[in-house]
């Protein structure tokens, strides 16, 4: 059996956005992690009481401009981090949390499985990682938990993989207006399309997940392709941040498929939209036997994104140095 | 990210009953494992060539009478071992194939989580695995998967668990017919508990899949309670392996509830009964989030057991020497 930590592992959340902060409490209500620090470099966030941010009592902590600063004279401590989706904007706080002999949990979607759109940066964190002895994982929901750890759990109870297909619907009325907005509701498809352009919508992690699942269950997949699409309000929509009127763009349609040799292998799809109907996930793997996994309502992403973050950390410390994937994670807390 | 191993890993079965059939197949039907042997030491099936008991091509293997015939000159060979569900009654095989340097994958569901019924034989199969410098695992769908692994899995999604509730419903008439028999269908109410009495109905690994669930959720149960009970046909049932009259027995109810503190915290229900209705696979985290996750139809448990044994053995080659538990397993294959 792996040896349980002797304690609470410490912990230092860097970045209080909306998701870091769900992670600081997160981590507040965890047995297995202690909060001791918190980083924002932001003027108007660092040196205020972390209680304040959060809105709730946070063991005295401040703000901190600094890891370094956060982490003060304690060791062991593992650095959760969610600054950013894109893996170059976030090298430089990587390496320098490495640098540090931390052990780092990631938010950021791109290093979840960097190997494909960034493998030179990703050589260079794993070695960095390895001369720092500590490892380095991005995870969250998605990717990093429901298109591709439960998907490759799952699959090891099925025979060689023929197909697998995962969807997730989320009525985005029950997420924050960020998100609502970033899907791209309200806006009319010219706009839509603008942003797709600029890479300022759409979601990342999607090309990562698939990666992930096909490396999961054993699929050999030679090409991706991406696509991203509107889905129109059919009517009025109401009950979500502001509304949303018939004809617009209600959200986004996106998916990526895996194939090998030409042949579909893995198909992944994700609509983010207010009032999309049915909102689950949906696992289905074409194996022998065939596997269908449902979650009804699915999965709340940003809550569960900040659990498995603090649930990974203890778990970190104990594993091999280096760049890891949440494959290689165990099942257990 | 874990090397991948350089070929398919050879692998020999032991026991060559229904189950250890089904993994002889799924060996057969793997690119990750190279199936070298098979082991039983039945009269009837000692010497005789492997396809003829699988009924259909094996690779002109023939059945040896021990493990170390089997294996012959070639190393680095994994031992998938099916000959019983009692951890006092394979302790022999499972030492001889430890002394002999060979990593074991089993379907003994007392192995699966032998800390609570039998921590000396746990102790002494830990000791001689860390010698051997090989890693012991019990495994299979329920214990090992269903009622463990995957809840652990899921519940990292998760806050602090409250309470979690595992139901799995079989229709036994989608099973062999000796598992029919094993359920009890058929048998009137004081035949049942006559058998439950001599331990020879009920099924085993409840317990250990609620200990594993427990320490998979990070919570502390103190006590288990386990109940086996009838169903009755409240009319006649068709279609399964023998006709069932109304009022007999169609199949059991089982359950292992665990408690902290006087307090449930886990709950598991297993229903395996010939014409069970609306047969699925459901786990409920009371979390925040809490989650629901569905199977519906359920987990086809013989092929799928064969399965997780397969695609467990890749990775017990790269685990840790000891006696390891599905908990450790990484989420990939």
């Amino acid at each position: 059996m792996a040896k349980a930590p002797t304690g609470p592992v410490p912990v230092v959340v860097m970045g209080l956005g909306f998701i870091g902060q769900e992670i600081a409490r997160a981590a507040l209500a965890s047995s297995e992690v202690e909060l001791i620090g918190a980083v924002d470099t932001h003027a108007s966030l660092a040196g205020r009481p972390l209680s304040d941010v959060l809105g709730q009592p946070a063991a005295k902590l401040k703000v901190s401009d600094s890891l370094e600063k956060a982490l003060g004279r304690r060791k062991g401590g593992v650095l959760l981090h969610a600054t950013g989706s894109r893996l170059p904007h976030i090298m430089d706080q990587l390496l320098e949390a490495l640098k540090l002999g931390v052990p780092v949990v990631s938010t950021c979607e791109e290093l979840a499985f960097p190997f494909l759109k960034h493998p030179e940066l990703a050589e260079k964190l794993d070695q960095a990682a390895q001369e720092a002895g500590v490892a380095v994982l991005g995870t969250g929901v998605n990717p990093g938990f429901l298109m591709d750890r439960l998907v490759a759990t799952v699959g090891q109870a099925c025979g060689p993989v023929r197909k697998v297909a995962v969807t997730r619907v989320v009525d985005a009325r029950t997420r924050r207006e960020a998100l609502q907005r970033k899907v791209g509701a309200g806006l009319s498809e010219e706009e839509f399309f603008e942003l797709v352009d600029k890479e300022q919508l759409g979601h990342v992690g999607l090309l990562e997940s698939a990666a992930l699942c096909a490396l999961g269950l054993g699929l050999d997949c030679d090409d991706y392709e991406e696509e991203v699409a509107p889905v129109f309000a059919e009517e009025d929509i109401s009950g979500g941040a502001f509304p949303v009127r018939q004809g617009r763009v209600a959200g986004m349609f996106q998916s990526v498929v895996g194939f090998e040799e030409g042949q579909e292998r893995v198909r992944l799809e994700l609509t983010i939209a207010v009032g999309a109907e049915d909102p689950k996930d949906r696992i289905e793997i074409d194996a022998d036997p065939r596997l269908v996994v449902e979650i009804p309502g699915g999965v709340a992403g940003d809550r569960a994104t900040a659990h498995t973050l603090v649930n990974a950390a203890p778990r970190l410390t104990a594993a091999e140095a280096g760049l890891l994937t949440v494959l290689e994670l165990p099942a257990g807390r």
